[in-house]
């Protein structure tokens, strides 16, 4: 018999749900990782004999998932969560969010809204966000401390702001950030262009020519509301997607963040590309946007993932509620109850967030080879018993509370519901500081 | 000076959001206790002076909020949750739900069902539920175990089952509950013909004359699908709503469940009968069924509360999430981001539902003379943080997983997150062996 090969983690939970391949729910196995990548997937009993662990997590009551992939957020905002809700989308805009930015946000305020919001991610078993906001550098130190693996948006808007002067000030600053945070393995960069509203056709030609040349992913706000379409054919007599197409943005397999509003044509040039939807179901119900026609996106091959979008949208930074919005609003502006089910809201919130960021070599599913970015739910609560089916669980009956350990790239970040990052406490005395600074500007309008 | 006036228990939040006034936040207020009454609503500095509590709860980060109000469930069915998901309504209930029922249903499965639907209630700050099952006897036993308020449906449909004959023995049986629990000071009993479809117009008109005698309301699914409406219309000529009004249902300030599928006519109907809609947003999502107008019902004056339907169909018992999806799908099926705002939805889940069931001077908000049904939610978490609005987050951010104390009728139910009652390990239990026998019968179809 062959010696047991040395492991670093033995994880043994009493489902797993690798989404490769897709609806699978496996019992009985187990998951071991040795330098943060999954070894192998395997019945318990094999493991057992075939690996030493130095450590071992026993998960009687648990469904193991890989790491949850939020496609879409702005991580910095969550220090104006819930600063102005119940307002129409023109009025949150411009009379809460705008002028509270323009005097507020900065470096420190972007590094501990980022901190807050990679806390309660964490805590919610989000392992991977698609940041786009302004000071890329904090954000970017932010995900490092807690040891979150994030996409940092490098993003672009015409019009200045107290952080960059004009669309090449944002292009230069953000590719100046990618540069010194190159080597940090748990980060990358995509270009972020805000939206095409804000951003003109030459900042566009330049990002995609920048996209093709350093690899980039390109992320940008996209038929969010019908307005911005309207709005588009009056002033360039295009909708805005098709400006995008004819100026090479879809050859960059661009992630359209929202896409509420597409027709059908639409539907299949974006699957044509390889582009990717960041659906976000919860911001677009709150903001009134309408519900994207994801039944129809993946009939027509499309790919879905999810996102939270920002924290003063949502107002909650939690892809559990992500899966089970995006089910109930597919099924209810359908008509079909079967729209949209439960592994279909699984993958969506794992692997196909990690293609679109083209990051499925590395994480979104429990495979040999890959990063290990794990997550346990315990389903053992009266709320979430009994349990027929834990994928049904996972989307309809549990919820991020429900998340017991986290690993990024095998290191522990939750153990049995706590936070192993140390500063909690100090972070949130420095939020009811920035929320004192935030609610005077708020009443001084 | 007067002495202090004694008194049992001493709230002391750092929020207080009574309902009654509407849209109201207190800060620095007291709420006294005494005989399972509340006292007083008043100042701090004015309750330390005025009263000589015999225990003091101080909740330094929490807002203090009415015991919430489940205007519509099936608490049994939560030994089916996730029994079979996915599926539309009709191969639903043909497939999986009614050949369970017909199976398993029983006073046991009922007490059992009821008792895990309960602790998962209370926990998440229910303190009241509208429920509609059968063998009511069963049912009124669980609650009554627990300590938990209820409305114990007396269930009417024509044809048989394990439980009852035919409309006359439910009837009869239904009553026979009834008096045997009178006395018992936490449970009502209203009539609970099941739906239009499933009762004749004799069976209506016997309804009719009981409920006007015994002064119980009744409450009833209706115009939960189009083709409820179609059929209703192919067989006796009149849309579901017409033929209650012609049957006198109307005048029994009737609780119309679901209610999605409304006219103009038919909600100004509704409002001028002081009706009540019992709106279960999630279950209409997840059935597929449609949305109901609720800003246009308010905006006519019909009264608006919450139910979570039955945990088979939601897949939580959870009015936190029925708040908030009332909010978003309000949002996003108006166009109108201002539609259904916190303190509305606050008041839907707790006032509102009181004055459906006619219980709006004992429950329903936090007023002097009222039960002591009382609910605090800590706002202290990272995912809560900051707060510029606690009514906002009641509904946008927090969830019952933030709920940390509870009382009924001024008696402690939950605390610091912690049930009470004893018996939740031996229920789990029972739970696992139902979980054993209903899956065996569904592998068996």
């Amino acid at each position: 018999m062959h010696p047991a090969e040395p492991v670093d983690l033995l994880i043994t939970p009493r489902w797993l749900i690798p989404v490769e391949p897709h609806a699978v729910t496996l019992e009985d196995h187990a998951v071991a990782v040795r330098n943060g990548r999954i070894v192998a997937v395997c019945p318990v009993t094999e493991a057992e004999t075939r690996f030493a662990p130095a450590e071992r997590t026993d998960l009687p009551d648990h469904v193991l998932i890989p790491g949850l992939v939020n496609l879409h957020t702005h991580a910095a905002m969550s220090l104006m969560r819930g600063i102005a809700d119940d307002l129409p989308l023109m009025r949150w805009l411009q009379e809460a969010i705008w002028p509270a930015e323009a005097k507020h946000a900065s470096a420190d305020f972007v590094r501990d809204g980022t901190l807050l919001a990679a806390i309660e991610m964490l805590h919610g078993g989000i392992t991977c966000a698609n940041d786009m906001y302004f000071y890329p550098d904090a954000a970017a130190d932010a995900f490092s401390q807690v040891g979150m693996r994030a996409v940092i948006g490098m993003t672009v808007i015409e019009f200045p702001t107290g952080y960059a002067a004009d669309a090449e000030d944002y292009l230069r600053k953000g590719l100046a950030a990618r540069d010194r945070w190159r080597g940090e393995g748990l980060l990358r960069f995509a270009f972020a262009p805000h939206a095409p509203y804000t951003v003109s056709d030459a900042s566009f030609e330049r990002i995609v020519q920048l996209a093709h040349e350093l690899g980039c992913p390109v992320h940008m706000h996209l038929h969010e509301t019908t307005h911005e379409i309207t709005e588009s054919i009056a002033t360039c007599g295009q909708r805005p997607l098709a400006r995008l197409e004819r100026l090479g943005l879809l050859d960059t397999d661009l992630i359209a963040v929202h896409a509420v509003h597409l027709d059908l044509h639409e539907i299949e040039t974006l699957a044509a590309h390889n582009c990717s939807i960041a659906h976000c179901p919860t911001s677009n119900m709150k903001l009134a946007s309408g519900a994207a026609p994801i039944k129809t996106m993946l009939a027509r091959d499309l790919r879905v993932a999810l996102g939270t979008d920002g924290a003063a949208s949502n107002n909650r930074l939690d892809m559990f509620q992500e899966m089970r919005h995006a089910a109930l609003l597919a099924k209810v502006t359908t008509g079909d109850a079967s729209a949209f089910d439960a592994h279909e809201a699984l993958r969506s919130a794992t692997l196909a967030g990690a293609t679109a960021l083209r990051m499925e070599n590395e994480i979104g599913s429990i495979v040999a080879g890959k990063a290990a970015d794990l997550v346990a739910v315990s389903l053992a609560s009266p709320e979430c018993s009994p349990c027929f089916s834990p994928a049904s669980h996972l989307v309809y009956a549990a919820g991020r509370e429900h998340v017991t350990h986290v690993w990024v790239d095998g290191k522990p970040r939750i153990r049995d519901n706590t936070l192993l990052w140390q500063h909690n406490k100090e972070l949130l005395q420095r939020v009811r500081v920035w929320q004192t600074f935030l609610k005077e500007s708020a009443s001084s309008q």
